[in-house]
């Protein structure tokens, strides 16, 4: 078993955490929140919201969509009893900048006609507005019929810029 | 517009992190790897990997499961560049807890039996051995087409009690 680099790297950073981890804590999150964000690598939750180890479900995907959140966030309320969803998305996201159409002749560019179907296959779900997505995100959450009916949701942009949030919805 | 409880606390915390802001940085990931791991409230990927702002795509969702990832893994590599995928699992997870149909089952109680059609229409990917679902989406990873080929993909156990990484595959 080999271990790549960037993954050594984690190991060797992973001691020092170790060395001053707090111990153990209930599964359940304690303020009974999920956050939805986007697995940008400039955004950090935990630091950016104020956060604790045990606080709240993080899930995070490409663009913080809601479609691709679904079988966590029924399992986060009806498996470990959290009311409340804190949805972002931000600005100056990876997903403004293609269209879905884009990100597959790509593929197809790099890999040959055989990868048309596999590419073809997997909405990549871009948008082109942050607002606007923000709040079809926000009404696909509210209007699932696996969603808790009187689950507190809101939506909010993420400026990369400056770290500060904003309630859109 | 109102703003839910635990999402105001967020916008006073975000307060106190937007004054410390460091600034901008650039999309793409800097050290060109994706994480990929589980929702649960007790992780925090980016402290206990010594990650920093802008390092690495961060994925979550219930359970760490690949399958649920892969329009994320695809456009982290096709459209930013990364070249590495460092995928976690975990002790205690809620996914250990439960089986497909118990969920399900519990949904149906507590919505009614109206709700049958949704809730057996999504699969929760729960699993029973950590190890080896480390191994199986490690391997759904490495043999998915729209993967690159030559990406580096490991697999780890993330120990809850200790907050120590352990490589598996």
């Amino acid at each position: 078993m080999s271990t790549p680099k960037v993954a050594s790297e984690f190991a060797i950073a992973n001691e020092a955490y170790v060395k001053n981890y707090g111990g153990k804590l209930p599964l359940p999150p304690a303020r009974h929140v999920a956050i939805l964000t986007c697995m940008d690598a400039r955004i950090d939750p935990i630091a950016s919201l104020g956060l604790k180890e045990g606080d709240s479900h993080v899930i995070r995907n490409a663009g913080g969509r809601a479609s691709d959140a679904i079988r966590s966030l029924v399992i986060s309320q009806r498996l470990l009893g959290t009311t409340e969803v804190v949805l972002f998305h931000h600005t100056d996201c990876g997903m403004l900048t293609f269209s879905e159409k884009e990100i597959r002749d790509k593929i197809k560019e790099t890999e040959g006609p055989s990868i048309a179907p596999h590419a073809d296959q997997i909405a990549f779900l871009p948008f082109s507005d942050v607002e606007q997505s923000i709040k079809e995100d926000v009404e696909f959450i509210r209007s699932h019929p696996l969603i808790l009916k009187d689950a507190k949701i809101s939506g909010w942009v993420y400026e990369v810029e400056t770290g500060k949030i904003r309630q859109v919805v």
